[in-house]
């Protein structure tokens, strides 16, 4: 670590519904140590605050540094978020999540100062700077795991919207009457392509007496599924997971081609862990489906690509956030 | 007209395809006069582009004024537009329309100062000064008429992305495998919602044997139905086109909703024939539904309200394009 200055580090933070990790990164990006914790996000958010913080000191320590010389630290969480003043307005999936001030609370802690953002908008930011230089004025990312999620670059800031809440992908509706989403209503993207609704689907098609390898590979009860088995199962020439995993990346093509139509960005960035896993299977056909989909003159020039970031999207785009605010 | 300074008067133009409105307006969008022709877009540019010169000078004539007393005009025209230059890209429903530098071939026509933008991004302008006085940050007007076009404003200016073409939402698929679009995909809400597909349903529902007081308005072939008929036909009762209403403004609603939950703006404005005709049995079911399909927290104080500007939404908004590029 000789050659970084110190001061110009920075911690990227991912903060998720089961696990926190952090990443120690210099201002060039590269990532110096990461360290993880469960996040424990039963016991509320006093006690997620301080894993937080434990999390971050442990980076830290893993990378033979001091807190003193962590110039900034940023974090990504989930749910809505108010980035100006780093409060979490609500949060879904964290129970008690409700208007807690992450950026106040967790500098009491640390004594760095702190920047919050959507995690999806941070996954974005990563993408934005470290994949594609910062150079495209319009990106949007879209990140397809347990549930869909995007952040929307526009003219080169992040855009939230009006309740800060922009982005929510997952719940666009591309098939009216279609499969029931967890959000209570039918045909929204979520339930069409996430790993919940491809696992759901697979589920289903096992009990109505269809073959698969999955259940040889795991025995009858499919609970451990994860989105690398189907990677599995479709080398081995399982047709059904197959066709599974092509419905999945045409409702994705069908919305990534909605988003061209509507938002005409330049780069659309896919990542999550159902594209990380499966990325050979689905990019072509959703790139395919985008075409189709798209109006003439919407498409040329038109990037869609496979993040490489993997897990590191969030820590990645989180120091990106925390260095883009201690700048000013 | 002797309160306005000379050259505080600005001409905003309305060019669609098969006619070309033009009006005089003070620089606070108050509108001194109009006038009218046909496009005849079937002879070309460069007619076309003569009779908008013929139908500026006939509205300035209208108004007792002379050209040099006018400070700008705008046009909004149908297509992929290059604002900057004043150059449509390509204009899909006028032969011809390829690469033509609009703004540069009226000046030397008119000799005043002439700004170009898409019409659906021209009607949102003038939504966005004429109704609701600029103030909104993000506002996405959405125009339902032949076709369905929306303007998106964020940050509070025209938002066109990277091949000048946003705002496509007659194209957003919200029902995979439904009715044939124009576009030549499916489902599409343009085919679900717009004029087209409402006619389209109601001569097939009629074709099918079903009943409507349509037909003894206009006899069985319904070539002639136009909005302001459905309107009618459901105050006299009729169950039939008042379910066909029904259901587009349903899926108007859930492509609301979806709006809402992607780009999140601040006000959703609804214009366009369709809207204009059908407002009182519209706009309460999509606002209902848009509701219905909104996330928690993407909601609060968004407001979805139908335009009073009707036919003169064009017009006033390329007078707000004229005002607002000739400022500078």
């Amino acid at each position: 670590m000789a050659e970084a200055t110190p001061k110009q580090l920075y911690v990227g933070v991912d903060l998720g519904g089961t696990k926190i990790l952090a990443g120690v990164f210099t201002s060039a990006l590269k990532l110096v140590a990461t360290a993880k914790s469960s996040t424990k996000a039963d016991r509320g958010p006093k006690v997620v605050i301080e894993r937080i913080a434990r999390v971050i000191r442990d980076a830290v320590d893993e990378a033979d540094l001091d807190l003193k010389q962590i110039k900034a630290v940023g974090i990504g969480a989930p749910g809505s978020i108010n980035s100006e003043e780093g409060r979490v307005i609500f949060s879904p999936n964290m129970s008690g999540w409700e208007d807690i001030n992450l950026r106040r609370d967790l500098e009491k802690e640390i004594d760095v100062p702190v920047f919050v953002e959507n995690d999806c908008n941070v996954c974005t930011l990563g993408v934005h700077f470290a994949e594609l230089s910062g150079k495209p004025r319009h990106v949007v990312g879209i990140f397809l795991g347990t549930g869909i999620g995007s952040g929307l670059i526009l003219n080169g800031t992040l855009f939230s919207g009006f309740n800060r809440t922009a982005g929510e992908i997952g719940h666009m509706v591309l098939e009216v009457g279609g499969p029931k989403c967890g959000c209570g209503n039918k045909g929204c993207f979520e339930a069409l392509a996430s790993r919940t609704a491809i696992f759901r689907r697979i589920e289903n098609l096992v009990k109505d007496g269809q073959k698969t390898v999955l259940t040889d590979m795991l025995g009858d009860n499919l609970d451990d599924l994860r989105s690398g088995d189907l990677r599995k199962a479709i080398k081995k020439g399982d047709k059904l997971v197959e066709k599974v995993i092509e419905d999945a990346a045409e409702y994705t093509g069908i919305a990534v081609g909605n988003i061209i139509n509507l938002i005409n960005p330049e780069y659309i960035v896919l990542g999550g862990g159902v594209i990380d896993a499966l990325e050979d299977e689905m990019m072509s056909i959703i790139v395919e489906t985008a075409k189709d989909y798209a109006m003439p003159g919407t498409f040329k020039g038109v990037e869609i690509v496979a993040s490489k970031l993997g897990d590191h999207a969030g820590i990645t785009g989180a120091a990106v956030l925390a260095r883009e605010h201690s700048k000013t």
